[in-house]
């Protein structure tokens, strides 16, 4: 069985979870709060050298890391992740701009505001993740106030890959009644058959 | 003919010219300096609604854009990128390292120090980019040290992708001598038939 290192509640790790239940796969899940410095001890280094969740490792005791990665890993084949040329392109459109324009500002300010709690101390850093976010979620907003879903495939990793943490942006301070149709796109998301959201609820007891 | 929009110092431009160069394609280069607020533009926004270069315009009319989406893209099919399962999943992994964890330190040093030349403004700033740059070296070495490119595969889009700003980390004042793995695969990589280094030089005359 395939063992994930990851938070309950982070989107990152989420995104494993999810893909592994919309596939038919089941996880032994493990707890790690990188909040807590869990994923700089030498144990979690050893398993991931990045220093980050989600981790997972597979029967053959292969680790998987990098969540948008590990998304595309356990969608191969899938209905979840278009065939190569350019409709997967679009998908990895997306999942790069997650990492690289959306997660570090909208997740980077939800963990501030509130798990660590902090926002007293980060004003400017959370100025810069709200002028980050909001750009970002401009740019999703212009392709869903027209468009189902980010890509002309349907509903693909790259809908789970944002769905992770804007279902959660008021979490970080971002009011999503400011972009309808990125809202209207959540609530389309949320009704296909297995999508969970944040926290995660594990069937297996924590290791 | 693809057109590119890029800038000719860029790494994430770079990666562009170089995979299509390696992949027998001709490109128009158009040059776009995002230093210069042209990448912010309503006419660039059209191009690529995220306003960040390279983007590459097909024969279609299609757009492509992120870097290491477009990496992919032109190398579906190429022995730079592995088929679909583990392999290409490794090589995903160090492409998504790198937009997440190595470009915003190395890429983003480097271009205060010498591009925007702004470094004694923005002496916090740098201090985090030496730290999180270093930290990406390391991870890097830790596999360079004991292998020759960072996949199984041999030479992929992932040693195109992290070569990209490694290449020029100098720039952004690392001291490569410190990470002898990283230092011996940068020549490694340097030495792959075709393979050019910053700043590009285009045989095209610039648009």
């Amino acid at each position: 069985m395939i063992t994930v290192y990851g938070s309950s509640v982070s989107g990152n790790c989420w995104k494993v979870a999810q893909i592994l239940r919309l596939t038919g796969r089941a996880c032994r899940w493990v707890e790690v709060d990188s909040n807590k410095g869990e994923t700089r001890t030498a144990e979690f280094l050893a398993i991931n050298p990045v220093g980050k969740i989600p981790a997972a490792r597979l029967d053959d005791g292969s680790v998987l890391i990098e969540s948008d990665a590990m998304l595309a890993h356990f969608a191969e084949g899938t209905r979840w992740l278009p065939p190569p040329g350019l409709p997967r392109t679009r998908v990895f459109e997306w999942l790069f701009f997650e990492q690289y324009s959306h997660e570090p500002s909208i997740a980077v300010a939800r963990n501030i505001i509130s798990h660590l709690r902090t926002a007293d101390q980060h004003r400017e850093r959370l100025e810069q993740c709200r002028v980050g976010g909001e750009r970002a979620l401009g740019v999703m907003e212009q392709r869903l106030a027209k468009h189902d879903f980010l890509t002309d495939a349907g509903p693909t990793i790259a809908d789970l890959a944002l769905f992770a943490y804007t279902h959660v942006a008021d979490e970080g301070g971002f009011d999503l009644a400011r972009w309808p149709g990125v809202s209207a796109w959540l609530r389309r998301v949320a009704d296909i058959p297995g999508i969970v959201k944040l926290p995660l609820q594990h069937e297996e007891a924590p290791a």
